[in-house]
């Protein structure tokens, strides 16, 4: 594991959750810009809002703090004013300014933040801080919560001759199905992107949006977004590269490198959601991305489809008929569709291929379903979503209690 | 049971299904004009289309084909004319004109209707007919496919000195998200009212419209809109009463009767729905239908919810998010939410209601969940929806294999 230079991160338990750790520290000894993208849900977590005015006064990023267990959502009329009362310790604490800092949370909705927890949490993280003590897992394990392995990628590439990592931490298993905006105009998906690259944050920003957010937005396990989504995209300049400041040969690398980052992400979150047994890959051709996308929000929540994939059960019918109450103007009777090779439906009818043979591609782990408009001019829109398991059931049942 | 004067039903086995019954018939003997809604799906089956077609030509029906174990749909190019035989088949050995016979169909789609099983089955049920054999039960079981209960309601009145009956066969346990529309301007959820009423046919639509329709469109199970949803309401005019052409007195009297029994069809509807342990009556208060209908969407479609009302977990979270991510304008923070009476969301925030008596109301099998948008000139809109259970997982993981 290779945490880029510049950066301490670590986690520890602060009562939260009974014995696993619940709270995580990114500190950037260099002051780093960071660029984020939140949640769209009108219901917002306090974090995210004193998060967003804190990226509103400054573009010099020092100390994010994020805990699991709780969302510091919805959690009454004293929830915001915790949060601010948490920044100013951990502002003091770590001696920078309050805007310097970030905050971000995931765990039920309703519950208030442990305020003295949370403040004997920071004083532990300060002095491991100060120890100078790094542990990347110790964080990831922090912002876990149905997660059951931790995700965690890191690349390095040379930019004119400087050695520049990324990494990324990501939490999300559940409530995942994200529609991130870039601020300043969107889990419980946590992902912090870090890196020592040197560049202008309208760079970065533009890198967030092109390369990183288009893979988090075309992916669900739920469907259900949350009110904590929240990705930070962080670069403190201590690799020394020469600052990116234009879409140049060197932009071409971080980019490159920034978009292969967020797709072993995604991959990580997908195998990893609640109660998943399979992926799928949807491919929908469409000439319009409109209809692409809404055609697999139906899809991909059609509780039928997804519990056809889970069992393996090559009932095509299911994703035809998720088409058609999609809501889109298509043609019907143009619809082809796919599952892997295998062509199942041709002009909107089924295109006899044996039940058996499709159900051998869905026994995998992972397969693709295309599904084709029949528009004149279409393009591929590539999209993943997951089955329904009893396990998911299971974990959302007693979620609370 | 009282099945009203002039209809003779019945149900067989005709081997599209292995032991039980798959094809049922409604004779009309005296000729009854039909109003008809059907699936909003752009995906339908074949009976819809020819059904369109003879409730195009005739206001004068007199025999309906119901199969289960087959849907009829997108059966590939022969399916059509396959279905069109079938009609011919039917109305011949009736003695009566092609257009006065309808046809519909539930079961997996993609599978075309077997028809020389199904002309042997006719052909059973033509000697039954004859016999003037009359058995409902017979009819119910030849359409339930996951159905468990039968789901038959009746009722009687007395208009102007003469004896009205109203009976509804219905089926369906899964793919129920109806949204159905009054032909010619929506199953697997077939819904068949026979009355001996006078009345015009006008009227009759006004009725469907206005007093049925309504309360078949404010429920779900798993919002599967189906291909194959179908309503037919027949009235064969055989009670004999002063024939019902305006909103009167008698009209009063028999939309109360058919807005009674659709009530009680859809509650029957809803319990019996696959792996439903628990029904929730949904409130949203809202000056608008647009925005309760697409907050009652989100909601009653959200896995998080559903799972909750399964497991009874008190997470209220989940819905508040769900409405926050339902797409409408609403201002979160004026959001109020109950469970039961206990008022769990006050201005979009925690209420602080302990759990275990939020968790006392939901380890019932019947709740009411109220949502106000704090809109100021709200009206009630009623919406029932379900939860999901691992039976559900487990039926429809393996439906087809």
């Amino acid at each position: 594991m290779k945490l880029p230079k510049g950066y301490i991160v670590n986690g520890v338990n602060c009562g939260i959750k009974k014995d696993k750790n619940d709270l995580g520290i990114i500190v950037s000894t260099y002051p780093a810009h960071c660029s984020a993208a939140f949640t769209t849900n009108l219901l917002k977590t306090d974090s995210i809002k004193v998060s967003q005015q804190h990226l509103n006064k400054t573009d010099s990023i020092k100390v994010i703090l994020v805990n699991s267990g709780c969302a510091n959502t919805a959690s009454g009329p004293q929830g915001y004013k915790i949060t601010l009362d948490i920044c100013s310790y951990l502002a003091k604490k770590f001696n920078v300014k309050k805007e310097q800092t970030l905050i971000a949370s995931t765990g039920v909705i309703g519950v208030p933040l442990p305020k003295e927890k949370i403040f004997s949490g920071i004083d532990k993280l300060h002095s491991i801080v100060e120890s100078g003590k790094v542990d990347c897992m110790n964080f990831e394990k922090a912002i876990m919560t149905t997660d059951t392995v931790p995700k965690i990628v890191w690349q390095v590439a040379n930019i004119e001759g400087k050695k520049v990592s990324l990494i990324c931490f990501a939490k999300g298993a559940g409530m995942i199905g994200p529609q991130l905006r870039v601020y300043p105009p969107h889990a419980t998906m946590l992902v912090f992107f870090l890196s020592d690259v040197n560049i202008s944050k309208k760079i970065s920003e533009k890198i967030l949006k092109e390369k990183i957010l288009p893979h988090f937005n075309s992916f669900s396990i739920d469907a259900d977004m949350s009110p904590n989504d929240t990705i930070f995209f962080c670069c403190n300049s201590s690799a020394n590269n020469k600052k990116i400041s234009s879409t140049n040969k060197s932009f071409e690398i971080f980019a490159e490198m920034a978009e292969s980052v967020s797709k072993k992400i995604v991959q990580k979150l997908l195998f990893d959601g609640e109660g998943v047994t399979k992926v799928s890959k949807i491919i929908v051709k469409s000439s319009s991305d409109k209809v692409a996308r809404r055609i697999f929000d139906t899809v991909s929540s059609s509780l039928l489809v997804k519990t056809a994939i889970y069992g393996a059960d090559p009932n095509w019918g299911r994703i035809l008929s998720a088409c058609g109450r999609s809501g889109v103007e298509i043609n019907i009777d143009k619809v082809n569709i796919f599952i892997g090779p295998y062509q199942v439906v041709k002009n909107g009818q089924n295109n006899f291929i044996k039940d058996n043979i499709v159900r051998r591609i869905m026994l995998k782990k992972f397969y693709e379903i295309t599904i084709a408009t029949g528009d004149r001019k279409s393009k591929d829109y590539i999209f993943y979503t997951t089955d329904l398991s009893k396990k998911y059931v299971d974990i959302n049942s007693k979620y609370k209690t």
